[in-house]
């Protein structure tokens, strides 16, 4: 039998998710500061717990799910916090989305505590959290992973091990960048198109059947430049180009498309040394040789 | 039995293109200035022409598939160019990635020559050109559209109709316009998951396993904004601190992320309205609200 | 005769102008980190403390010049910090280029313990401060500004009152925005005209002439749309042209221009709208009416 | 006696500078499609041409001041232009902002023509040009300087004299994007500074006693990196700091910055390397190293 777990934190995502632990048999005792979502949490079966404190003394497992960095620090490393109630040897595990010196601050602390540290933000969105399909990045030593993943399990349906304990907040980084970047950049495809007499569902065919929309990190990046080849496919001058076609009609049609004016400003960059001629997926390459990093490479097993 | 093709332009792309037509059986006479590219052509099987005017002089369709704006401008419109030799009745189909303006000024000059015009420019790779697995982006009148048909499902598998002449052209550059700009995100996001320690192919893994690299245009904005739905899912406040997020990592780790901060100038903007509380796929509402155009929405049987 | 002056943060700032005040007849006890720096000090003339307490608990004024926020937080409010050690009714003066919220987080313990705040960051170089020419930003209440400007003008030739306390950091931070971002937008300039095959001494010399360089905030923006004149001189239409010309011109030279890439996003943004044909400075109504902020403007006694 | 004079172009900045010569005792042919403006140039004394070809035929030196590339290709060019008419061993200056592409070909067909070629585009604003205050951006030979030189005398204050031909163009562009994305810059600080609670006069004040809106290329660089001195004044890192202090304020009130993000993107690269160190204006030298491109420099003699 497990132990109870302490589940802090019963907003949008921390109630499903601490509702499907209940449901799978797990023993809960939750608490948040807004009392109706305790409540809500209790009618699924879950203990009620009236203050941090008491929620942590009774549990070997601590799961969080919390806003913002300054409120894991205070949940976690606070006066009457996680750690100072914890019994020495259990299982931590924070699920917020915050930054790496947070979590690497609490990693520590867990660490002189004699605590294991997990980091397992979530992907997808609320539904899928209700569904018990969510997605986990996992930040964990092997114990701490293993430890965690029937709790994961209960809750999700893809759990990725991103590496040590941080690596699963970095790549939650790392994730919404390329979501919420994607967002913008896809709100001004759309607005240029609709400027231009295109249908929306036109668009999205279109770029559902080519690499436009889910392809250069799933297909063309691997297939190139993740495998250290940029030889022309597609040139970051013809890129250019092309990409400059598209600023003229944004301009002619009165329009300021700022992601892809910075794109125009990274590309006009790249094409000044011996990047010209590379594949355009080498945007890459040269973005890590402006920062002096070694460019990432997939190894031959695992593209 | 189908017209003598004439294609002119037989780079990376056109010749792929052109044999195809060949090996399917169609009757090709190919022109380039590069005698070397026509030659392998006529290995192929079709007939070399002299010149640009005897190409088109024998033949009852045009296809032209060229570098850039000028070259279509000279080919199509100059004093020994298609339309000076072209037999009325005929059809010009122009597959170059080009600006709406030249298209526009083409597809004109035709119907005063009484020539049908259709835009249909290439999507996928070169790759896909050599086994006839292209996409077209199609701008066509309802005859144009019927008569070029046969002949681009000669080259490729994908011909999605986008709306009148001009339409392949519009839809080529916003659909690059994704792809190429997508690219520079993907770049930023590896640069900063590897200044991180992240490992590429989980990265990988993750994003294909969210929203994040394949999802906006094609499950995010269609299942929300599109419908004209923007209750949150993940408000637009939650997208901008999450992107500070991986700023202020992409800043202690000295990285410069151009698309990623001009993102952050957008959504910050998009903050100060009444936005901020609402889908971070109304991105797409307030960069149409902000160049006073309608958003676009997917009537219900599209979605 | 005046109080003692606790002068807490000698480096490259703190030195010179502590130094300034014992020069000019100030009893001044210092205290830093770094022990050589106060021996520097202590060799202009000042007495040197052993920790902060004991420089606060003898002085009736502290002045305090710090490298960040954590830094002002921690020697302001700390438990062994200046508020913990100075007398009620004495004088706070924080020289520091910091966030506003740490400025007001600090104005508001001091108020509250009966202390009189003053914010004045310092404008200009070091060799100014050398020299005893600084210049301030002073937030301050009236009976703050008054006990501050007698030390102040040892230690500067120009002592901007901003407004109440907070408000010197606030304009510290606006200040330092146009010097910044002006030194990117200068390194761009001319970086395309060396490009470009231009004199950097000419372009120099040229910028001199006209509004380039000097001629916003001083020339311009006073004489039309800080009047509230935004009838064109020079149209927000003509400037993208122009703008468009020098992004082609290092488009077609290779460079990348990031900062004058989001310009012409943001002009072409502000051409969609009615803005196309006021005068150019009108950039600041469009990014006002943007933000729902009401657009400053000089009251005629002013400019 | 001196030639007559055609000046083709009477709009808001031809007008006034044709007149000048007119009051100055130049004898001056107009030309201008629109009948009033060229009516307006008469009432000062002016002969009127009836064509553009009339007006080229009557003189020995041709003024043009006309709108975009196009205008001043099809004037100078064109079938029934400027170079179709004038008596070889004329003088040509095209005063018009243009691309230096155009110029330079314009300068070729004069050089052809036997033909001298100044171009000469304007400074400052139409209120110079009617005081005959304005300034010139030269790019001539000795001779053609020599020639154009009491003519530009009689419409302005300042001649600059930039190099040989396509010198001035290529100084009007660098001059106008200082100009224009500092004018965006202004815009951005005063929205931000008005959204803090500061006075627009107080924030003109203070920028106008500190190097912030005047002294990047008129003092700082001069006396820095300019000179290849890059030690610190103000490192890069001290300035990346306080350009995120500003763009936290103003993500806190809800502001998009699009130049100043990007001016992030940019300080945070150069941080990456051996930059964030030296001072400020060493942004320069790491722009220049990104392009391949020296660095420049000012000679001693110059600075």
């Amino acid at each position: 039998m497990t132990d109870t777990i302490a589940f802090i934190g019963l907003g949008a995502m921390g109630l499903p998710m601490a509702s499907n632990l209940v449901r799978k048999g797990f023993r809960v005792i939750g608490f948040d500061l807004d009392r109706a979502k305790l409540d809500a949490l209790v009618a699924a079966g879950a203990k009620p717990a009236g203050s941090l404190a008491d929620a942590v003394r009774e549990a070997g497992i601590v799961i969080t799910m919390l806003p913002a960095p300054p409120h894991v620090r205070s949940v976690m490393l606070g006066p009457d916090g996680v750690l100072a109630h914890l019994r020495a040897g259990s299982l931590v595990i924070d699920m917020s989305t915050i930054d790496p010196a947070t979590t690497d601050d609490v990693a520590d602390a867990c660490r002189r505590e004699g605590q294991t540290f997990v980091d397992a933000p979530v992907g997808r969105l609320v539904s899928h959290a209700e569904r018990g399909e969510s997605l986990f990045m996992v930040g964990a030593s092997d114990e701490g992973h293993a430890r965690a993943l029937p709790l994961l399990q209960a809750m999700g349906t893809t759990i990725l091990r991103c590496g040590p304990e941080g690596s699963g907040t970095r790549t939650k980084i790392v994730n919404n960048y390329l979501a919420i970047v994607g967002a913008q950049l896809t709100a001004e495809a759309l607005l240029l198109g609709t400027k231009l007499g295109l249908n929306v569902a036109t668009m999205r065919d279109v770029a559902g059947g080519t690499t436009a929309t889910n392809g250069q990190l799933m297909i063309n990046f691997p297939s190139k430049v993740l495998k250290g080849d940029t030889a022309p496919g597609f040139t970051i001058d013809l890129a250019h180009k092309d990409l400059m076609l598209a600023l003229a009609a944004a301009s002619q049609q009165r329009l300021g498309l700022p992601v892809g004016q910075a794109a125009a400003s990274a590309l006009g960059a790249a094409r000044g040394g011996d990047y010209a001629g590379r594949d355009f997926s080498a945007l890459l390459d040269y973005a890590c040789e402006i920062a002096g990093v070694a460019p990432p490479r997939l190894s031959p097993q695992a593209s």
